[in-house]
């Protein structure tokens, strides 16, 4: 389509969402890329840039000079403004902020630059609508329809005191319905959860969907009004969280994707497969301290290591999964002791099953009653075992501060086949008498 | 606490947010749950209901009577209310129906439950807020005070034609900003994103998200206003859909907390590890099949199975891990060739750096350089193919129509320790030339 009809290609984005646009301009080359957001007009170009790949975007900016780039910044809320700036080359930084025309804008979106990414002053915006406690409600109306204008989605009215703190809040249901003498003093709601520009963006996402929040307010240390943080934001923040720990889980560090080179998934993925190797070249050397077993014609017992660390491997994700997730969502009550004893109770229960199931097979294929008693009462202690691993690392990291989500996935198998391997062995010969 | 200072009590939580109060309940006993609920009144209580766990909520439902559980359920939003009603008992929801006062609360709430739980039917609230094209802005407010009674928060106000069919939005602050006399008409805007009852809950969850939307209006078949979605729904959507495909990656099927019963864990457990069992007991039969290997001194072969059988079952998960999130996020492009042919390239360039290392360490610890890069070999191309299988299973099983997520754990390791195995033994044979 990219053959310059720039008339009609104009025309055709202007029924498209910005999203979509976004989307398309994913597919693009590059090149077609630029070309399309140069064409169009920077109100719309903004959000678009503003949607798209990180990667796309560098990109497409490298070619726009600091001056058009400005431009896209002018039309942005202060947080995507300020998200976009962060990513900027240092060296242009300067020039794109001095070329920005309102001046208010700039110094709210340097303002923003300067809070870690992950923390609520990352996340919020400038843009909201507050009021003075001693406005009457008519002066509030005039001033909200000014502020408003700059505030894509008004959700709250805060109410503020005469220092700019946080006092309260309003909804705009209640100023529909009271009369305009009154005063704000009087009308406002004292009671409004906040978190501070210092608070994880992870705590923020909690607070919010714990309380149903749409919009919450952030304070600096002293109580001053800031900013205010959208739910949209934060439904953001909870993708990315479950995709990170989804990836944890299946060996993958970084937020990778699907699409990015080849590279970079090896990075991503090379470490914990090593960690694996690690693992294995560790059963390795167990099972060659148990050698002597082959000789003794107990070679079979060898045969069914794969089954074993398959086995505590499983057992130990699914453990190390329940805690990870009961922590995640902040669910886990009672002490590390009785989950132990829960775990330990299920592995059992779990075990028991499944190694009178394994004692049947070995018996029937072996005709060997008191091997298939070995291997089956070995299952059952690996179980436990890997059971018993897979609730306490979690629990462990989490208490000394490290994400417990890295525990779910090759950290867990890995030491499992270990543990499990050398359980395994140890109490076949035990009951066997070798 | 609970011992009967009912003044001082009721005192306390009047200073607490029902979420926290939910909180507290799930911490405390069944009974010492339901005597709270009985003592606070019911304005406050149907939140807490409706925030509470379900199996809580539901053995306290049990010792209240028709006419509380009416009152509690007049109090909520009809989205809320249809949730508990569903999880009533069939015999008693007639009654506790009947008994609430709001003939049209009720109408609304039965309306709700004829609709699946994992549609937008099930996800929407009736409370809306909507105006006829041809009322003017004057109507239209006092019309929207008198709806916006109902509705804790108001989003968008829609614009509906005489036969109730959406016709557009109008938001509240152009509201604000136009003269009285204004017919909705002139003013309302006409592009309005909507979902219709039969969408599925993940599908409205992406379109929210994509489009920054807070509330979305859903039609019927016929293009009628039925209900409006909020995104704090939302929310509970996307935390759930994260926390399935997570359990599923770990192997635990059904939605289970760490604090549910060891009977309902292991049920969601169980059959995962069966899973796991019959592919061990797979592993063993082939390990068996090359058997006359052990006589002919290559004992040592066996002892790195557990080692094979880990980096087959780590790559698959991290492949299909990438495959199943792609999926989910909708943002995997290209053809199932080509995404097999970038995940050959990249379990090559794994699996050689890691095959080098393996080489080594053979070649050192055993001193005999054949059976070093014998074993490394395979090691290559057990990688190679598990990754293959990992990126393959998931895109087939999304074709199929099939929840790709089920593809990542147990499903993918257990079928990648058995193929693993055997390619490994196959090569090793091969290029021992025995």
């Amino acid at each position: 389509i990219a053959d310059k009809k720039n008339a009609d290609l104009r025309l055709m984005m202007k029924e498209f969402h910005y999203a979509d646009i976004a989307e398309i301009a994913e597919e693009l080359t590059k090149d077609e890329a630029t070309y399309l957001i140069k064409l169009l007009d920077s109100e719309k170009t903004s959000d678009i840039l503003a949607e798209m790949d990180e990667d796309l975007r560098e990109s497409i900016l490298k070619n726009l000079s600091a001056k058009e780039i400005a431009g896209e910044l002018e039309e942005l809320d202060t947080d995507d403004a300020a998200d976009i700036v962060s990513e900027l080359p240092k060296d242009i930084v300067q020039e794109v902020i001095s070329e920005i025309e309102d001046k208010e804008h700039a110094k709210d979106i340097v303002d923003l630059l300067r809070y870690d990414e992950d923390t609520a002053g990352g996340l919020m915006a400038k843009e909201l609508v507050k009021v003075k406690e001693n406005w009457n409600v008519l002066t509030c109306v005039k001033e909200m329809r000014a502020q408003a204008e700059n505030v894509t989605r008004v959700h709250s009215i805060y109410v503020v005191d005469d220092e700019d703190k946080l006092k309260g809040r309003l909804s705009l249901k209640d100023l529909l319905t009271t009369s305009t003498k009154t005063h704000i003093k009087d009308v406002y709601i004292s009671k409004v959860d906040y978190v501070t520009v210092n608070e994880k963006s992870e705590e923020v996402a909690k607070i919010m969907s714990k309380y149903d929040l749409e919009a919450i307010p952030v304070v600096d240390e002293i109580g001053r009004l800031v900013g205010r943080i959208t739910i949209d934001d934060i439904v953001d923040v909870i993708r990315e969280e479950a995709d990170k720990d989804y990836q944890l889980a299946a060996g993958i560090t970084q937020d990778v994707e699907a699409d990015d080179s080849i590279i970079e998934l090896t990075r991503a993925r090379l470490p914990w497969l090593f960690l694996g190797l690690i693992g294995g070249i560790g059963a390795f050397i167990i099972m060659e301290g148990f050698e002597k077993i082959l000789a003794q014609g107990y070679a079979i017992l060898f045969l069914f290591t794969p089954l074993i660390a398959a086995m505590a491997g499983n057992v130990g994700v699914q453990s190390s999964a329940i805690i990870v997730q009961g922590l995640a969502n902040d669910d886990l009550k009672g002490s590390i002791n009785k989950r132990l004893v829960k775990e330990m109770l299920l592995a059992t229960l779990n075990g028991i099953v499944l190694a009178m199931f394994l004692l049947l097979f070995v018996w029937l294929w072996t005709k060997e009653p008191q091997l298939a008693l070995a291997i089956s009462i070995s299952l059952v202690a690996v179980i436990i075992v890997a059971g018993l691993i897979g609730t306490f690392v979690p629990l462990f990291l989490d208490k000394r501060g490290i994400d417990p989500a890295i525990a779910t996935g090759p950290f867990i198998t890995t030491s499992n086949d270990i543990f499990g391997i050398l359980i395994y062995f140890w109490i076949a010969k035990l009951v066997l008498g070798i």
